[in-house]
Protein backbone atom coordinates (compact mmCIF):
# COMPACT_ATOMS: atom_id res chain seq x y z
CA UNK A 1 0.00 0.00 0.00
CA UNK A 2 3.27 2.43 0.59
CA UNK A 3 3.70 2.17 -2.87
CA UNK A 4 0.62 3.91 -3.89
CA UNK A 5 0.82 6.54 -1.29
CA UNK A 6 4.13 6.91 -3.00
CA UNK A 7 2.45 6.93 -6.89
CA UNK A 8 -0.34 9.91 -5.30
CA UNK A 9 2.24 12.12 -3.75
CA UNK A 10 4.32 11.82 -7.04
CA UNK A 11 0.95 12.34 -8.76
CA UNK A 12 -0.11 15.15 -6.19
CA UNK A 13 3.23 16.88 -6.69
CA UNK A 14 2.86 17.21 -10.53
CA UNK A 15 -0.54 18.89 -10.19
CA UNK A 16 0.96 21.34 -7.62
CA UNK A 17 3.59 22.28 -10.59
CA UNK A 18 0.42 22.37 -12.92
CA UNK A 19 -1.29 24.54 -10.84
CA UNK A 20 1.37 27.22 -11.61
CA UNK A 21 0.06 28.15 -15.44
CA UNK A 22 -3.45 29.27 -13.30
CA UNK A 23 -4.33 32.10 -11.87
CA UNK A 24 -5.25 31.77 -7.95
CA UNK A 25 -8.89 32.65 -9.17
CA UNK A 26 -9.10 30.03 -11.70
CA UNK A 27 -7.63 27.51 -8.79
CA UNK A 28 -10.11 28.89 -6.15
CA UNK A 29 -13.14 29.35 -8.93
CA UNK A 30 -16.02 26.82 -7.72
CA UNK A 31 -16.76 24.23 -10.51
CA UNK A 32 -18.98 21.53 -10.93
CA UNK A 33 -18.62 18.51 -9.06
CA UNK A 34 -16.58 17.17 -6.70
CA UNK A 35 -15.67 19.03 -3.47
CA UNK A 36 -15.68 22.78 -5.32
CA UNK A 37 -12.22 24.68 -6.58
CA UNK A 38 -9.09 22.95 -8.01
CA UNK A 39 -7.40 24.46 -4.52
CA UNK A 40 -9.71 22.75 -2.33
CA UNK A 41 -9.54 19.58 -4.23
CA UNK A 42 -5.67 19.47 -3.28
CA UNK A 43 -6.46 20.62 0.09
CA UNK A 44 -8.88 18.23 0.85
CA UNK A 45 -6.67 15.04 -0.31
CA UNK A 46 -4.34 16.65 2.53
CA UNK A 47 -6.72 16.96 5.19
CA UNK A 48 -8.88 13.49 4.48
CA UNK A 49 -5.58 11.64 4.32
CA UNK A 50 -3.62 13.00 7.40
CA UNK A 51 -6.79 12.62 9.62
CA UNK A 52 -7.16 9.12 8.51
CA UNK A 53 -3.79 8.32 9.46
CA UNK A 54 -4.12 10.08 12.79
CA UNK A 55 -7.10 7.93 13.70
CA UNK A 56 -4.97 5.34 12.94
CA UNK A 57 -2.47 6.45 15.14
CA UNK A 58 -5.10 6.78 18.15
CA UNK A 59 -4.46 10.93 17.89
CA UNK A 60 -7.30 13.26 17.69
CA UNK A 61 -8.42 15.12 15.15
CA UNK A 62 -6.39 18.56 13.99
CA UNK A 63 -9.04 20.79 12.38
CA UNK A 64 -6.90 22.32 9.40
CA UNK A 65 -8.61 25.58 7.75
CA UNK A 66 -8.26 25.92 4.21
CA UNK A 67 -8.42 29.88 4.69
CA UNK A 68 -4.37 29.55 5.60
CA UNK A 69 -3.77 27.52 3.23
CA UNK A 70 -4.71 29.56 -0.35
CA UNK A 71 -2.01 29.12 -2.85
CA UNK A 72 -0.63 26.31 -4.42
CA UNK A 73 2.52 26.92 -2.44
CA UNK A 74 1.24 27.12 1.00
CA UNK A 75 -0.77 23.81 0.20
CA UNK A 76 2.36 21.67 -0.97
CA UNK A 77 3.90 23.08 2.19
CA UNK A 78 1.06 21.64 4.65
CA UNK A 79 1.33 18.18 2.11
CA UNK A 80 5.33 17.93 2.39
CA UNK A 81 5.21 18.49 6.22
CA UNK A 82 2.43 15.51 6.78
CA UNK A 83 3.72 13.40 4.09
CA UNK A 84 6.76 13.12 6.18
CA UNK A 85 4.95 11.91 9.19
CA UNK A 86 2.55 9.88 7.10
CA UNK A 87 5.63 7.80 5.18
CA UNK A 88 7.75 7.60 8.46
CA UNK A 89 4.27 5.98 10.34
CA UNK A 90 3.00 3.79 7.76
CA UNK A 91 6.67 2.64 6.58
CA UNK A 92 7.74 1.73 9.81
CA UNK A 93 3.81 -0.11 11.30
CA UNK A 94 2.07 -0.38 8.71
CA UNK A 95 2.13 -4.49 8.13
CA UNK A 96 1.85 -4.60 12.04
CA UNK A 97 -1.16 -2.39 12.21
CA UNK A 98 -3.36 -4.24 9.19
CA UNK A 99 -6.04 -5.72 11.55
CA UNK A 100 -6.34 -2.82 14.52
CA UNK A 101 -9.61 -1.86 14.83
CA UNK A 102 -9.64 2.22 14.53
CA UNK A 103 -12.67 4.35 15.18
CA UNK A 104 -12.66 8.17 14.88
CA UNK A 105 -14.67 11.20 15.78
CA UNK A 106 -16.44 12.27 12.26
CA UNK A 107 -17.63 8.34 11.52
CA UNK A 108 -19.99 6.07 13.66
CA UNK A 109 -18.31 2.82 12.02
CA UNK A 110 -15.36 0.95 13.28
CA UNK A 111 -12.56 0.21 10.44
CA UNK A 112 -9.62 -1.78 10.35
CA UNK A 113 -6.51 -0.07 9.90
CA UNK A 114 -6.16 -1.87 5.84
CA UNK A 115 -9.31 -0.42 4.71
CA UNK A 116 -8.66 2.60 5.86
CA UNK A 117 -5.33 2.78 3.68
CA UNK A 118 -7.44 1.75 1.07
CA UNK A 119 -9.84 4.22 1.97
CA UNK A 120 -6.83 6.80 1.42
CA UNK A 121 -5.29 5.69 -1.33
CA UNK A 122 -8.86 5.45 -3.61
CA UNK A 123 -9.63 8.44 -2.50
CA UNK A 124 -6.62 10.51 -4.08
CA UNK A 125 -7.25 8.80 -7.31
CA UNK A 126 -10.42 9.45 -7.73
CA UNK A 127 -10.27 13.40 -6.75
CA UNK A 128 -7.73 13.54 -9.31
CA UNK A 129 -9.42 12.19 -11.88
CA UNK A 130 -11.94 14.63 -11.42
CA UNK A 131 -9.13 17.04 -11.70
CA UNK A 132 -8.40 16.03 -15.20
CA UNK A 133 -11.74 16.81 -16.69
CA UNK A 134 -11.84 20.46 -15.04
CA UNK A 135 -8.03 20.81 -16.70
CA UNK A 136 -9.20 19.49 -20.10
CA UNK A 137 -12.51 21.88 -19.90
CA UNK A 138 -9.78 24.87 -18.95
CA UNK A 139 -8.00 23.53 -22.32
CA UNK A 140 -4.96 22.34 -20.16
CA UNK A 141 -3.37 18.79 -20.44
CA UNK A 142 -3.30 16.95 -17.38
CA UNK A 143 -0.39 15.28 -15.30
CA UNK A 144 0.05 11.79 -16.06
CA UNK A 145 -2.47 9.21 -13.94
CA UNK A 146 -0.17 6.58 -15.40
CA UNK A 147 1.09 3.96 -12.60
CA UNK A 148 2.80 2.29 -15.04
CA UNK A 149 6.32 3.97 -16.38
CA UNK A 150 6.75 5.60 -12.99
CA UNK A 151 9.91 6.00 -10.82
CA UNK A 152 8.01 5.28 -7.47
CA UNK A 153 11.05 5.46 -4.75
CA UNK B 1 -5.13 -5.91 -4.42
CA UNK B 2 -8.18 -8.64 -5.16
CA UNK B 3 -9.84 -6.09 -2.35
CA UNK B 4 -9.20 -3.03 -4.66
CA UNK B 5 -10.17 -4.83 -7.95
CA UNK B 6 -13.60 -5.95 -6.01
CA UNK B 7 -14.00 -2.86 -4.63
CA UNK B 8 -13.90 -1.19 -8.27
CA UNK B 9 -16.27 -4.06 -9.54
CA UNK B 10 -18.59 -3.56 -7.26
CA UNK B 11 -18.18 0.58 -7.84
CA UNK B 12 -18.77 0.06 -11.80
CA UNK B 13 -21.96 -2.15 -11.07
CA UNK B 14 -23.28 0.77 -9.49
CA UNK B 15 -22.18 2.86 -12.52
CA UNK B 16 -23.97 0.17 -14.77
CA UNK B 17 -27.25 1.24 -12.65
CA UNK B 18 -26.70 4.71 -12.33
CA UNK B 19 -26.53 4.51 -16.72
CA UNK B 20 -30.05 3.69 -16.77
CA UNK B 21 -31.82 7.15 -15.95
CA UNK B 22 -29.99 8.09 -19.33
CA UNK B 23 -30.44 7.68 -22.66
CA UNK B 24 -28.13 6.27 -24.96
CA UNK B 25 -27.18 9.39 -26.57
CA UNK B 26 -26.59 10.94 -23.48
CA UNK B 27 -24.45 7.69 -22.79
CA UNK B 28 -22.42 8.14 -25.99
CA UNK B 29 -22.01 11.97 -26.32
CA UNK B 30 -18.44 13.02 -26.74
CA UNK B 31 -17.36 14.76 -23.32
CA UNK B 32 -14.68 16.75 -22.79
CA UNK B 33 -11.82 15.22 -21.17
CA UNK B 34 -11.14 11.78 -20.25
CA UNK B 35 -11.45 8.74 -23.40
CA UNK B 36 -14.51 10.88 -24.73
CA UNK B 37 -18.47 9.31 -23.70
CA UNK B 38 -19.74 8.08 -20.68
CA UNK B 39 -19.98 4.52 -22.01
CA UNK B 40 -16.70 4.44 -23.60
CA UNK B 41 -14.81 5.04 -20.74
CA UNK B 42 -16.52 2.24 -18.82
CA UNK B 43 -15.66 0.25 -22.41
CA UNK B 44 -12.11 1.38 -21.78
CA UNK B 45 -12.18 0.41 -18.40
CA UNK B 46 -13.19 -2.97 -19.05
CA UNK B 47 -10.81 -3.53 -22.16
CA UNK B 48 -7.70 -2.13 -20.23
CA UNK B 49 -7.87 -4.27 -17.20
CA UNK B 50 -8.41 -7.06 -19.44
CA UNK B 51 -5.81 -6.77 -21.67
CA UNK B 52 -3.42 -6.53 -19.11
CA UNK B 53 -4.52 -9.12 -17.11
CA UNK B 54 -4.18 -11.63 -20.24
CA UNK B 55 -0.74 -9.71 -20.27
CA UNK B 56 0.48 -11.00 -16.97
CA UNK B 57 -1.25 -14.62 -18.04
CA UNK B 58 0.93 -14.83 -20.57
CA UNK B 59 -1.67 -14.78 -23.55
CA UNK B 60 -2.21 -12.72 -26.56
CA UNK B 61 -3.62 -8.97 -26.70
CA UNK B 62 -7.51 -9.55 -27.19
CA UNK B 63 -9.27 -6.76 -29.72
CA UNK B 64 -12.50 -6.09 -28.30
CA UNK B 65 -14.54 -3.50 -30.63
CA UNK B 66 -16.85 -1.01 -28.85
CA UNK B 67 -18.35 -1.14 -31.46
CA UNK B 68 -20.22 -4.52 -30.55
CA UNK B 69 -20.83 -3.14 -27.15
CA UNK B 70 -22.24 0.14 -27.08
CA UNK B 71 -25.45 0.12 -24.46
CA UNK B 72 -24.98 -0.82 -20.76
CA UNK B 73 -26.45 -3.98 -20.84
CA UNK B 74 -24.03 -5.67 -23.76
CA UNK B 75 -21.50 -4.05 -21.79
CA UNK B 76 -21.96 -5.07 -18.63
CA UNK B 77 -22.65 -8.81 -19.44
CA UNK B 78 -18.63 -8.70 -20.98
CA UNK B 79 -17.55 -6.78 -17.96
CA UNK B 80 -19.07 -9.94 -15.81
CA UNK B 81 -17.69 -12.11 -18.21
CA UNK B 82 -14.15 -10.72 -17.69
CA UNK B 83 -14.46 -10.14 -14.35
CA UNK B 84 -14.80 -14.31 -13.47
CA UNK B 85 -11.99 -14.81 -15.29
CA UNK B 86 -10.07 -11.90 -13.53
CA UNK B 87 -10.74 -13.54 -10.30
CA UNK B 88 -10.16 -17.13 -10.92
CA UNK B 89 -7.12 -16.29 -11.86
CA UNK B 90 -5.59 -13.53 -9.33
CA UNK B 91 -7.23 -15.01 -6.59
CA UNK B 92 -5.34 -18.22 -7.18
CA UNK B 93 -2.03 -16.83 -8.56
CA UNK B 94 -1.21 -13.17 -7.75
CA UNK B 95 0.99 -13.92 -4.66
CA UNK B 96 3.33 -16.25 -6.41
CA UNK B 97 3.49 -13.80 -9.73
CA UNK B 98 4.06 -10.29 -8.13
CA UNK B 99 7.45 -10.23 -9.20
CA UNK B 100 6.88 -11.99 -12.83
CA UNK B 101 8.13 -9.55 -15.57
CA UNK B 102 5.51 -9.11 -18.06
CA UNK B 103 6.00 -7.20 -21.50
CA UNK B 104 2.75 -6.90 -23.75
CA UNK B 105 2.93 -5.75 -27.40
CA UNK B 106 1.28 -2.02 -26.70
CA UNK B 107 4.06 -1.18 -24.93
CA UNK B 108 8.11 -1.13 -25.01
CA UNK B 109 8.87 -1.61 -21.43
CA UNK B 110 8.49 -4.83 -19.12
CA UNK B 111 6.66 -4.21 -15.75
CA UNK B 112 6.68 -6.98 -12.76
CA UNK B 113 2.35 -8.04 -12.39
CA UNK B 114 2.64 -6.56 -8.79
CA UNK B 115 3.37 -2.97 -11.03
CA UNK B 116 0.51 -4.03 -13.49
CA UNK B 117 -2.16 -4.64 -11.05
CA UNK B 118 -1.46 -1.57 -9.24
CA UNK B 119 -1.57 -0.05 -12.55
CA UNK B 120 -5.16 -1.45 -13.53
CA UNK B 121 -6.61 -0.18 -9.70
CA UNK B 122 -5.21 3.46 -9.94
CA UNK B 123 -6.59 3.23 -14.11
CA UNK B 124 -10.53 2.50 -13.28
CA UNK B 125 -10.49 4.64 -9.85
CA UNK B 126 -9.19 7.86 -11.70
CA UNK B 127 -11.82 7.46 -14.60
CA UNK B 128 -14.29 6.71 -12.49
CA UNK B 129 -13.48 10.20 -10.47
CA UNK B 130 -13.70 11.33 -14.28
CA UNK B 131 -17.20 9.50 -14.49
CA UNK B 132 -18.31 11.68 -11.45
CA UNK B 133 -17.32 15.29 -12.88
CA UNK B 134 -19.89 14.20 -16.00
CA UNK B 135 -22.54 13.03 -13.58
CA UNK B 136 -22.85 16.27 -11.78
CA UNK B 137 -22.61 18.04 -14.97
CA UNK B 138 -26.04 16.10 -16.08
CA UNK B 139 -27.54 17.17 -12.67
CA UNK B 140 -27.22 13.96 -10.90
CA UNK B 141 -25.64 12.06 -8.84
CA UNK B 142 -22.90 10.23 -8.73
CA UNK B 143 -22.65 6.47 -6.88
CA UNK B 144 -20.06 6.85 -4.22
CA UNK B 145 -16.56 6.04 -4.61
CA UNK B 146 -15.75 5.48 -0.68
CA UNK B 147 -14.16 2.59 -0.05
CA UNK B 148 -14.89 2.23 3.51
CA UNK B 149 -18.39 1.15 4.13
CA UNK B 150 -18.92 -1.44 1.20
CA UNK B 151 -19.54 -5.01 1.82
CA UNK B 152 -16.70 -5.91 -0.36
CA UNK B 153 -16.88 -9.83 -0.73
Amino acid sequence: MIKFLKYNWQVRDEWFDWCEQLTLEELLKTRVGGVGSILYTLFHIIDVEYSWVRGIQGKGDLVIHFENYKTPEKLKSLSDEFRKDINDFLETNLDDLKGKVVTVPWDDEAYTADEIVHHIVAHEIHHIGQLSIWSRELGLKPPSANFIGRNIT
